[in-house]
């Protein structure tokens, strides 16, 4: 895995050849127990990274397209799933938990419903009110400028724009590790304030 | 390929499992003939959309142990190979034209020797005043911030400090794209005024 922006938090990524970006999962290691974000399929040499870093104890899926690999994992390490409260009644796997709304999913990361957005309950997360994790709806196709999923896919656009200017007002948020395309590091709040006004 | 911070820039990576960092390669996508620097094996998917995006005509190589698989690219594809003039009489494959300190590689790109590092020639390229491409000097192992390689790998710390900052003078870069780590679109010359300092 690689290292991101802080110690205690890693990376890992697939290229994907339709829409030629990456998708990426977040690690979080903590005391608590450590935290996988959107997981994708580990290779060989992540799990055995994975496990020097203390294994896995809990998954947390921002929405029904982001389960990835998360049911398998879960039945290796014995992780517990967290998933998207909205999306309880038909989501694809069987969750632990149910997330709400401004929830504290763990000391230190709060759960934001991203209302308009293709599924009904799909999370943001924040990590100790710097980094921004996102699943679908915040996203990164163009290095450095956060993007919009397109109106298409959007079940309701305003809901969708309200969502991210709520994000936008959050202060402090140093980085934004979008699911799909790249990571940004530094200047987040930038970012989300520039994508708020173009939308 | 992925897109980077520009339409006509593209990127290409593979993970490193020794490192655990991506290595990266940039495509340059002009009128005068398309560029690839340091470039790794394509696969099947990338080359196809290179040749969608006009196949290349030139290659340049940072240093000796960047050359990945220009080589074999350059066969495929009569692409020219531009190596750096200092490692000239020691590298490793043969090369079209030797590339010398602030030497204007095609119009646009300009580049400079890093004096200091852990081979004689190794090359940064600054392409339209904006955007550095670095080899293996300037590096990013943790999100947002650069690094240099480590010291028992430089051939000379005091002029490989003296060659960052003469780069960190330079007005008006944004983005830092290193051939080792992640890379950085914006606050460029932020991030390496903070490496210039630290070092």
């Amino acid at each position: 895995m690689k290292q991101l922006h802080r110690k205690d938090l890693f990376g890992w990524s697939e290229f994907n050849n339709e829409r030629n970006l990456d998708f990426h999962s977040v690690l979080w290691v903590r005391e608590g127990g450590n935290i996988l974000i959107d997981p994708l399929p580990l290779s060989e040499h992540d799990h055995g990274h994975l496990q020097k870093l203390g294994g896995v104890n809990f998954i947390v899926i921002t929405n029904s397209d982001h389960c990835r690999d998360a049911e398998n994992i879960a039945e290796n390490t014995g992780a517990l799933i967290y998933g998207p409260a909205g999306e309880e009644d038909t989501f694809p796997i069987s969750c632990d938990r149910w997330i709400y709304d401004n929830e504290e999913v763990v000391p230190g990361l709060i759960a934001y419903v991203m209302e308009g957005s293709k599924t009904p309950g799909e999370l943001a997360l924040l990590l100790e009110h710097t980094t921004l994790i996102t699943g679908d709806l915040i996203r990164c196709h163009v290095g450095g400028e956060l993007c919009l999923l397109p109106d298409a896919k959007l079940s309701d656009k305003k809901l969708a724009v309200q969502s991210i200017k709520r994000l936008a007002e959050l202060p402090g948020i140093i980085a934004v590790l979008p699911g799909d395309g790249w990571p940004l590091f530094n200047h987040g709040a930038e970012a989300l304030h520039r994508l708020a006004r173009s939308i």
